[in-house]
């Protein structure tokens, strides 16, 4: 019993859609269909019986579970039955049919509707009319297909038109249906993204004619046209006539669901989210409500807290006489949610009752769909709400204060990723003072971006191929421009609320928005937008504060955030409860509790250490010492020294170094404050330090007093055809045993040097030898680094106690991990270029195949960006394990840029690593994730 | 017992020094020193009672052992004793001191001798005077120091002159010792390769003085002078006077000795053979014998067989009142051995016998040194004796025919390289018929080989670095001049004789060698040699034959050998039993009948595949199918394919390419008339297939009708930082599937011709796919192969049976071994590429810092000649492991350059692949490795 509430915990946190929060890779499982036999059951019913539970997802779908979760509890929901996934497996598995016995299936569910119901399925006096909808374990808001008032055809239009007296309604229906059948269906649709979507061009057309500006001011006539003129369009595109048998329909919206799983959103969806394809989606088939049947209807979306901030209030928008599609497509801006309290007062009331019910049932902020169909209000579906970063911490916060979670549970219900969000920059206040707001939108997306205006996906792409930042700018968005969304710093929309998909998507993504612009006119064709009067074409550029709704004509500096300056001493009266700095220590309190792995840090220069100190870094695990040559004053030193012709010029070039690495080390020692630290011997090819171009080569030759023909002779023998396969890393060292040399002298002296001081606490300097393959290369490394240590020490009398390790990073050295730890204190997993050797890949060089990767799902996330378990992860594991073997207080780390991944980190956790290492900035995503990998798995 | 016997028989075979068999790594164990503490004996004495066997080479060394071997059975050994290998270890553990106790055993010994011999050490009226030699388990030639004459003083040079009655004798004794001593224990040398040696400068001097032309012709006055001279030069140099004492003299000796076991040339010797530095050398110290007392004296070096070609003979040299070092040095050209018939006819007499009984006793061919001293016979030392691959291969089946050994044991005699001697090119015997030879020397390492003359190894890199093929030419060789021979086509000496320096390292080498070829006449200084009064200079042109003797003045064609030429059907006559043809197939049928590998062959063309299938391949390994497309007429359509701009263009290239790439298949597949053919799609990185070089960029811009601009642009986005790591293998087929369409088009269309010809067997096509490190890599293309090779043969009507597999040279292909074996018929280690990334090591790039590598002795050898058996060999068998569980049915390959190196093949074997694949002139060559590993390894 304990386990499976540990389970469920565990798969409720994977499987509730938190924003960024990638399932473990390792889990995979738990969000397959099972495949044992004994569940052979493919159809499950909600409504006056209910088969299924909201801990069902797996098989159900998130909508389909949830949907049957509320049937059980006694909301009011519309009944219907679920398709599950194992159907959608099967599907593919066989080329797109369906196991047999399904049809009989669901041709039962749907007379047990008609019975609850008393309506009849493509019944001419009253018809029963479905909803088909997509629903896949793992939530992909707008990314598959979605067909309403399926059941109508040219007779049982008529039928709902009399049994609702209300022929508009009835061909309105009929209207929206053929579009979106048409369209998802039949592939009846715009040829690309800038042309218009052939219905809506036709419907453009006939309000002209009848000089209407709202489809709603449309008359019945103008409707029937329209009715019309879609079935014709459908016989011109398709050849043949739109389907009048209803099943037909049935089974032809149940296929473009399931077809719609592989389409090439619903994939990039995936990648980016490391969803399985394996877990399929499941179909909900049910009973339609309709909220435009006139004033005393409507439709809406309601978040039980406000998914921008977190603050506890229902939050959301609803539209009078509209379908759904209506609110969450953005082409109708809808009302607040708090104006429904004076429109349908009694309905709100109920409402809020139901916003109360759900957060205690589901123990979580719930996004739920609800339609109120002539004074009777209808659930349509609720899920744990995507939220901001700043949301998702405060949320938590506060559902703990409320004891509607514990703090473990609380912890875990906060991505990793979003406590970033509290660390986002803002708009310089300086700057901002003399920047004229030029309009205004909805705040959906917290945090101030700066950019080119872009009006597509595909010139977002151009750009920032060029090195620029782009604020994709739309009238509203599509799943289809979620390309352009990935890479933009910012999304601004005119039409379309808080809950639409821009805003939705946007959040997810971390990504700045502010959606609902209505001040902006855009026009795609011209290639510009209007501001209040005020013309901006694509390219100029645009700033906008998702946290506030503004809009600015230019690019405006941005500063640290709140939380940043308070930490960095500034500002302390920001610090109250309730503020992002409050939240930001209380979840990094928790987790500091549970935790087990360290966090340390990459970080080369004193400024970068205290920045991670203050987010609560415990050491440097990575400094790379070869930054510090690249500063002006220096470089020609270094020049110098890998130019030179004979051992001694270049003894002589790198005494002049020493004092500079001395003094490098000297400040970081002292600003980590007696914190281990962890120094990486010279890394890269020396070539790295010369000039490629001709111009800068003759000035340097110029400087360094050499003859161009010299540098080039000694630049044509340090060229490499695979330089990151070449002369580097400890290969440098054991070439050049006078690099380590200096090296090594310049730690030890300004360790000394630090500790003379009065106060300071020992310097613990932790020596990394890099690209070690053999352990005869450490060796060699390791006794020149404890040869000049002995030197120096003997020279000032200090004792330092230090280690000498490993980069493990050359897949020979996971081999060999038994022997080289025989002579490393510790290893450092150095993930980047371990990637990259053992995938034969070049990050640099992988563009050309990724994307084409992307699409046939060869990757199942970048392996750049998350460890591959499955890969480098076993090698990981295997190294881990030789190398206690040998050494059983071997130190373990990561330093590789995967140490800032929360997947990684997870990962890491389960390898027994001590610490991991990553960037100032992601220290506290770090420590998040590190408690949330020991919750997970306390071992 | 049986275990004994095949344990010796292995250790034997292993530890014979034969020319170029490196002893496997698993078993370096048996080669060092025991560790266990209850053999703690240091010293083992030999001549009147002896302490050690033939069998302890790994403790004392080969040359102790067998001197204790010669002296157990009767043989006349100056007595002495030996100091073993552990003291070599210990001396180096322990920073050159030597273990406790050494001192007091080895005076002991050296009272023992005293005793023998009834001289004392040091003793001024009747001197012990002693060699000290190194001796290391498996011989190095010259590659260490040696001390002769040791005892000798100021005192007990008189006690020595008074003795034997020779003044001259003494005087001419201590001069040689001063020379040797100076030069080797006080490093008292010339300062580099073209200078003189300084004692050598002193003799010349003395000798103009005297006016005489040989060392032989000095009076004792002036070798009297000589030793005065020599001193004062030792004591300028040094600082202090030649040690008096005799211990002091001993003991500087041995320490050089050991010191010398890490010498330059030493180190680089053992990189090259594989053995172990901690293997050792033991000391031999034994009382002198003088071969230099007059008419009646002597010393000569014998093989007991030829060692150029085999022959049963005794075959070497002597000199009358010389040392041994006068022969082997090439200072003096000795007589050959069938003149001491006419000139010490008795002596002769029982070197015949000493011959047989040594090959009847150690059952090999021996190689021994001689002394005789007033008429007196002595045996200094015998060994396995060093032979051309070609005397290799007679001796080891005429020793069979004469029941010296079995038919095992004999095929194991053989070093698997050197069944190649039987294959080298000889010169065009069509071409050779208009060029004048301009001289002669002594035939001593067989094939012929042109190039540029050098004078210096390092003229020789330089040339070689170039690009250029050169001849050493030397006036004699020293241990020095490896490094050059080891990258010459060929050396020629103007002194020594077939047992030089130059001549043994050249026959281990498989190098082309004349010496001794006194018609030429070498200046350093001026950088030319004069050939019978033809003046060369150093870089023209140059061919020597090593199998007659004969020196031309230019550049020679080569052809293929008889045993080629008889395969190949032509000169049937040749093939008579004796003849190398004979020889080869009487071999290769040996092997044949004990291997359990398949051997199959790297080929592209028929040509090659049938010279394979000539050497007996059995099968492709390797077919590049890239190769094909570098024809010119081919290689723009390929250009154009790879610069389209759309799938479109692309298809109507590859579809031109289509029907090139079948013929050339239906070659393939016709010469290899049913035997299995495997094909790798298309691998490189497609920008190889484009000019790097402006002039030719804009040519093919012209042809294929671009713009310049365009063909750049599409350059810059082909170009790669590590190309190694970039857009090849398999993601070029995944990126552009109609690319692997067309190859798989034209492989079962090509099949399907050759099948449909009468008479014609099944072809057999196995379709690898390159650099997969994704199981779904390989599905992907998998599923390409299957759904062309149906359409294919539904098209044809013609039933393919083929296979599809995958390389196996990323090390991620290895961890997912089990996952890519459940969609592949078979693994192939591409070990090229498997070393570079499981190293991190680029092949392009390594020169920078191998030689740093080599003298640091981080390499064991090189991991791309020899598998890196503890790196990328663990990841084999791992790959092998995971394969197998996966589908037991797998069929394992190499394919990477490693299969055609012995040492890897017996790695094969081990790891129980089904074959190995390699360049075709290596088919024999890895026929009689794989017969060796399975004799030594039978499971």
């Amino acid at each position: 019993m304990a386990r499976d509430s540990k389970e469920s915990l565990v798969n409720r946190t994977l499987n509730s859609g938190l924003i960024g929060q990638r399932p473990r890779k390792g889990r995979k499982s738990n969000i397959k269909a099972p495949s044992s036999k004994r569940h052979q059951k493919l159809v499950f019913a909600f409504g006056k019986s209910t088969e299924g539970r909201a801990d069902m997802r797996s098989l159900l779908g998130g909508k389909g579970a949830n949907l049957a979760e509320m049937a059980s509890i006694g909301l009011p929901v519309p009944p219907g039955f679920t398709i599950s996934t194992r159907v959608c497996n099967a599907f593919y598995e066989n080329n797109g049919a369906y196991p047999s016995g399904l049809s009989k299936t669901v041709e039962k569910e749907i007379v047990n509707l008609e019975i609850q119901m008393n309506r009849g399925f493509g019944d001419p006096i009253d018809p029963l009319l479905l909803s088909v909808r997509s629903g896949a374990p793992e939530s992909m808001p707008g990314m598959m297909d979605t067909i309403l008032n399926l059941g109508l055809n040219d007779q049982t239009v008529k039928g709902l038109a009399v049994k609702t007296g209300n022929k508009r309604f009835a061909y309105d229906c009929y209207r929206r249906f053929i579009q979106m059948y048409g369209s998802v269906v039949l592939g009846v649709r715009a040829a690309n993204d800038s042309s218009e979507d052939p219905f809506n061009e036709i419907l453009s057309h006939i309000k002209g004619e009848a000089d209407v500006e709202d489809d709603m001011d449309l008359e019945v006539d103008a409707l029937v046209n329209l009715v019309k003129k879609y079935k014709s369009l459908i016989k011109k595109r398709c050849g043949k006539e739109f389907p009048q048998d209803v099943y037909e329909q049935l089974w032809g919206a149940v296929s473009a669901v399931f077809g719609s799983w592989k389409n090439e959103r619903a994939v990039l969806y995936r990648q980016r989210y490391g969803i399985p394809t394996s877990s399929g989606t499941a179909v909900n088939i049910q009973t339609m409500v309709f909220g435009n049947l006139g004033q005393n209807s409507g439709t809406g979306v309601a978040f039980t807290r406000n998914p921008a901030n977190g603050e506890k209030q229902l939050y959301g928008e609803y539209l009078i006489n509209a379908q759904g599609e209506d609110v969450v497509s953005g082409v109708r801006t809808p009302n607040p949610i708090s104006q429904m309290k004076k429109d349908l007062p009694e309905n709100y009331k109920k409402l809020i009752r139901i916003q109360r019910r759900l957060e205690k049932h589901f123990r979580d902020m719930q996004d739920f769909e609800f339609t109120i169909e002539n004074g009777a209000l209808f659930l349509l579906q609720t899920r744990n709400g995507k939220r901001t970063g700043v949301a998702a911490v405060r949320i938590a916060v506060d559902m703990n204060k409320e004891r509607l979670m514990d703090q473990k549970t609380a912890l875990l219900k906060i991505p990793a990723e979003s406590i970033d969000a509290l660390l986002v920059p803002i708009f310089d206040p300086n700057a901002i003072k003399n920047v004229r707001q030029v309009g205004r939108g909805l705040p959906a997306g917290p945090g101030a971006a700066s950019g080119k205006i872009v009006f597509s996906s595909d010139k977002a792409r151009y750009e920032v191929k060029l090195g620029n930042r782009v604020i994709l700018c739309r009238m509203e968005t599509s799943p289809d421009d979620l390309k352009g969304m990935l890479i933009s710093e910012g999304v601004l929309t005119t039409r379309g609320g808080v809950s639409s998909h821009a805003a939705l998507v946007a959040r997810q993504l971390g990504k700045v928005c502010v959606c609902g612009a209505a001040d902006v006119l855009i026009n795609y064709r011209r290639k510009e937008m209007v501001v209040n009067g005020k013309k901006l074409k694509e390219g100029d550029e645009l700033s906008i504060d998702g946290s506030t709704g503004a809009i600015y004509a230019e690019s405006i500096p941005t500063v640290s955030s709140e939380v940043e300056r308070v930490l960095a001493g500034r500002g302390r009266k920001k610090a109250l409860p309730g503020s992002n700095y409050h939240l930001f220590q209380t979840v990094m309190k928790w987790a500091d509790k549970y935790r087990r792995l360290r966090v340390r840090t990459n970080a080369d220069t004193p400024i970068m250490s205290k920045q991670a100190i203050n987010y609560g870094a415990e050491g440097i695990g990575l400094c790379r010492t070869e930054h510090m040559f690249f500063d002006e004053g220096r470089i020609d030193l270094m020049r110098r020294m890998i130019l030179a012709a004979t051992e001694k010029e270049r003894r002589a070039s790198l005494k002049k170094l020493l004092p500079y690495q001395r003094r490098d080390f000297r400040g970081l020692f002292q600003s980590m404050a007696g914190r281990p630290v962890t120094i990486r011997l010279l890394d890269p090819p020396l070539h790295e330090f010369l000039p490629g171009d001709l111009k800068l080569q003759r000035e340097m030759a110029k400087r360094l007093d050499m003859s161009l023909g010299e540098v080039k002779k000694r630049m044509d023998v340090l060229h490499e055809e695979n330089p990151m396969l070449g002369c580097r890393g400890c290969r440098l060292g054991i070439l050049y045993p006078e690099i380590t040399e200096m090296q090594v002298r310049a730690i030890f002296e300004a360790a000394k040097q630090v500790m003379l001081k009065d106060g300071n606490p020992p310097v613990r300097p932790e020596i990394m030898v890099p690209l070690v393959g053999f352990s005869s290369e450490l060796a060699d490394q390791v006794s020149v680094v404890r040869r000049v240590a002995e030197d120096v020490m003997k020279e000032s009398g200090v004792q330092i106690d230090y280690q000498v390790g490993t980069m493990i990073e050359v897949p020979r050295a996971v081999v060999t991990a038994a022997e080289i730890a025989e002579v490393a204190d510790f290893f450092s997993f150095g993930t980047n270029d371990l990637t990259q050797m053992t995938l034969g890949l070049s990050r640099d060089d992988m563009g050309a195949f990724f994307e084409s990767y992307t699409q046939k799902e060869i990757y199942d996330s970048n392996p750049f960006v998350s460890i591959d378990e499955s890969g480098v992860g076993r090698l990981i594991l295997y190294a881990v394990e030789q190398g206690k073997s040998a050494r059983s207080d071997l130190k373990l780390g990561i330093c590789g840029e995967h140490g800032g991944d929360p997947a990684s980190i997870a990962f890491c956790h389960g390898a027994g690593l001590d610490y991991v290492s990553c960037s100032p900035p992601r220290v506290p995503v770090a420590r998040l994730a590190a408690a949330q990998a020991a919750l997970i798995d306390p071992n």
